[in-house]
């Protein structure tokens, strides 16, 4: 097929009834994040790579008229960053901002996965606490609600817990990292190749297993009894600081832990999540902690949030028959030859009592009027002769 | 300064105030589109280079893994005529569509010019009709007082009357191209010059004038009385319809002729038109008609439409003062140490109410509570102990 008739690999034109209901999906979002006090903010498409640390995505790059090399945006935390540090750094200590952003980034196409998606999210910045992170992970969940879904589940990790593991198994760098790749892979081959690695017995056993360390708020206590060190045991008390939290704000039975739990973004300091629906094999929604980013723009700030794929939202209300993509109008104002003066008037008289109203654009007879009002979504027809 | 602190040439942030006031601006007139018949649809922001024609500006490209070339687009009504083409058509004769994009073109930023700029607009695809050229025509105009400008002077002209003319000059391809380049940069030298290439003296003092041919409607019926040839002719008689029905709607008020009117795209085939603001020395809005565009998507299909610059809205109503930039909340929740959960309760009631809460992120006292509260632009202060 010619070039000219297809959109490129791994993005997709959005037809009207999808595009009516990401409409509405969107907006309820938006405005939810509104509504507990975040800000919408808008960067461009496009940022210089270098706002992107090590370890992004960066795929789809191009040079600027000044040879500066650009790149579609493949993530919105950096980019939010960069605007807070450089714009919005006005003495307000607690900062909360949101966003509905197209990113890029080259995938294998299938459902729900694409090179060009579409991200709304929060981020909750200059302030480290668990109210914070609580906060976030709440509101994730509001707004998959929001969305029209009320059938999912919450799974939270902390990034301090793998590095404490890895501290305490007495890793170097290279292993370090070796761990993080092999819990972003589910790679339960790496992880017992690393276990073997790690002479204490109970932590090999931690490693071999911690793809499996998932359950309720009671595995926080029983690792927490197991004396992990320092840094395992204040991740600990601060999932369950938050596991607090979260119950005290009714959102407790969504909620369950996963101490192997890794996301494929190296900047995570604390708490991270990810949100699973039933209809789909991966996350619709994922977040976390991340204190250290702040300083590439020069400010020292911590931070929390979260990104939910609205494409992925869509798919799931789709698969579900949960939709709702009629673009219907009001009424179709049809005319007869020379009657088009009058029909304007009758739609002006229609539109100013608030409907929604589709004029034909050409005469034609009552009887392809019907047929026209039909194929047109319309309630009503008014036939003007 | 570093890059990393940066945006991209051409590009900006936008902050929560203007934000805001972008988004109510957005959503009043895709509410606009949708109620006057308008389905919403979107592209991606970058499309095989080809989709876009001759004479496009295509300044941001880059290859994708196969070597295919990319854009980031830089109009909307060809990837709308690709659409339509591909994927809309679906034997229903009539079409309207509508879209809220990002586009990219290399420009000498000032205000209201950037590089990547955002537009609203509509297409109304399947019909040659004046009834559809004056309902995209009246639809802009609505489009301005959706958003809350109400004094802007439509002014609009015809590709046909440029071409007649362009023929009784006698002129080929090369003085043709020459006559439409002086009109878009309204060069009077070029224009002079044109015309001494010219035999017929009536044709040669309208070339000479062509900048100048501006008014209200008697100025057809002058142009029509001189007998210009069937072209000409034709495209007044479009032009005296379309003015006729713009009446009737009630709109006229807002319309004035320009005969020279010739904008920077040359699939334009019939009448074309732009909106100016007293604010800004360039239009705000234009379109026109262009029946041969869906040829190369290969679809027969007359089409015509317009597109309205957000950023120039946004910059027009700036200008005025007619901007609401204030990012209110209904509540803010502040709490004494350990008094989070009760806040949570607290926030919980409000929000179920449909309140706007912001809660604290932190422990404070009651009288940082009231600084924080006023920071936040929260209208009310819930302090929990």
């Amino acid at each position: 097929m010619k070039k000219v008739y297809q959109v490129p690999y791994g993005t997709k034109d959005v037809l009207p009834g999808e595009m009516k209901a990401r409409r509405s999906i969107t907006d309820a979002i938006i405005n939810l994040f509104d509504r507990w006090g975040y800000d919408e903010v808008k960067t461009p498409n496009f940022e210089y790579a270098e706002t992107f640390g090590a370890g992004s995505q960066v795929d789809f790059r191009f040079f600027d008229r000044k040879n500066n090399l650009l790149m579609l945006r493949s993530d919105m935390t950096a980019p939010i960053a960069r605007l807070t540090a450089t714009r919005l750094n006005d003495g307000v200590k607690v900062k909360r901002l949101c966003y509905l952003a197209s990113l890029y980034r080259y995938e294998e196409i299938q459902a729900g996965r694409q090179c060009e998606f579409e991200q709304a999210g929060v981020e909750l910045l200059g302030v480290k606490s668990a109210a914070a992170d609580a906060e976030v992970i709440v509101l994730a969940a509001e707004a998959m609600k929001a969305a029209g879904l009320k059938s999912f589940a919450i799974s939270v990790g902390h990034a301090g817990f793998v590095s404490g593991i890895a501290e305490m198994a007495g890793f170097g760098a290279k292993e370090t990292a070796q761990l993080k790749i092999a819990l972003r892979k589910h790679d339960a081959v790496a992880l017992s190749c690393l276990a073997k690695k790690c002479a204490d017995p109970k932590v090999a056993d931690i490693i071999e297993n911690l793809l499996f360390l998932q359950g309720g708020a009671e595995i926080l206590e029983r690792f927490q009894n197991s004396a992990l060190g320092e840094k395992c045991s204040a991740a600990l008390q601060e999932l369950q600081q938050i596991f607090e939290l979260v119950k005290a704000y009714g959102t407790a039975e969504f909620l369950s832990f996963d101490l192997g739990l890794y996301r494929s973004f190296d900047y995570y300091t604390g708490m991270l999540f990810e949100i699973y629906l039933p209809e789909m094999g991966y996350p619709a929604c994922g977040g976390g902690r991340y204190d250290t980013m702040m300083e590439s723009f020069g400010m020292e700030c911590p931070a929390t949030g979260f990104a939910l794929g609205v494409d992925r939202i869509f798919l799931a209300l789709e698969r579900k028959n949960a939709v709702d993509t009629c673009c219907c109008r009001d009424y179709f104002v049809a005319w007869q030859k020379d009657a088009l003066p009058k029909a304007i008037v009758e739609a002006n008289k229609l539109r100013a009592k608030g409907c929604s109203v589709e004029l034909a654009a050409e005469a034609m007879s009552e009887q392809e009027a019907k047929i026209a009002a039909g194929e047109h979504s319309c309630r009503q027809l008014v036939y003007v002769k």
